[in-house]
């Protein structure tokens, strides 16, 4: 079993073990995921480029990256795991799209078309 | 490697192929994150809680979904990898916290404290 | 002048008091109010609609959900003044839009098409 | 009657026209309030900040900005009209707040606390 599916299985027995499934629909786990992707701005929003960049030297700053990003992963893995989509291979297939659209010598360094991965 | 490994390293290569790593900020992609949240969560918005339940019966709004969890799958890892943190490992130790803080005793089946994961 | 016009001028005699233009770029303010949304959803996220329907009868959260619009309306306010964006005149715009595309024979009643606004 | 009692009685009408109040939720709305502030913070996820400061001189872009504004403006005034919260009477309040807790001596031009206006 990999890293990922063993936190999924780990998630799922921490919420039942809560009684918790009942809160979990897929309305509030997205509204969870879009609270915790806004606390994991929210660390960035003040600092200049420069600074974003060496963020992760500042021990205090990096833990609390660290700490949302954590929260973040678990409510996707959640929302993912609750809705029956495996996130890796959801994400592989739209990388695979990103790749046939993007094609690297029509957008090398060119923000022109704003450079997504998706 | 893991395929969450792999996905990393695959993004990797698709990024510097393209010369994006310029664009790739920890600012830029966090913004990027929470712009795909979005588009993810509206994809629920406006469904009962009965339909949202039932959403992934639906082939076409089931696809949507899967769409929009692998862009924020992507963004992630990408963000994640760009400041040096390990996913998994951050999550898990955001769930040994809620494991302590949040006792089976005192939180079953309870919403009178939020019911957070984290 | 409206209240919104004196507010709109407040925020300014406080940034510009404080010397805090140079953080108040239109990608900072707008992650600042992507945080704050982001917060506002939290405060809704483990409700039951029924539960959410009732939220302002209890005083706390009522004061929390106040709070939260209170902030999300700053931000919002300061980045369109920025940008120079007249907020209301901008909604009447898609307001406008709306009303044509969703028109009311079409649509009563209906989320067969998401029932948006905008 | 201010422009914005005007803007949050002529939505009223637009929503009871269609039967949309059903939809309407206090959680359906943040949820896609949390959408359009997506897609407003997209609009500027990939510009550097000298190009985000000269954004608006762009005709295309200027136009896509006021539409975000104006999506994310009507989806505020409509959540905070249905929780029967003073959309800018809950800013002034906040604003109070700021003006008392980050003094002009103790913050003028200072991120070392991040410089928010909540």
């Amino acid at each position: 079993m990999s890293e990922l599916e063993e936190l999924t299985t780990r998630m799922r027995g921490f919420v039942r073990a809560r009684d918790w499934e009942q809160f979990h629909t897929p309305k509030n786990l997205a509204m969870a995921l879009a609270g915790e992707v806004g606390e994991l701005v929210a660390e960035l929003q003040w600092l200049t480029p420069a600074e974003a960049s060496e963020v992760m030297a500042d021990p205090e700053a990096a833990g609390r990256l660290r700490s949302e990003i954590g929260d973040v992963t678990l409510y996707l893995v959640r929302l993912a795991d609750t809705l029956g989509i495996d996130l890796v291979a959801a994400a592989n297939t739209k990388l695979d799209e990103s790749d046939r659209r993007y094609t690297v010598e029509g957008y090398r360094g060119s923000a022109r078309k704003a450079p997504p991965l998706v």
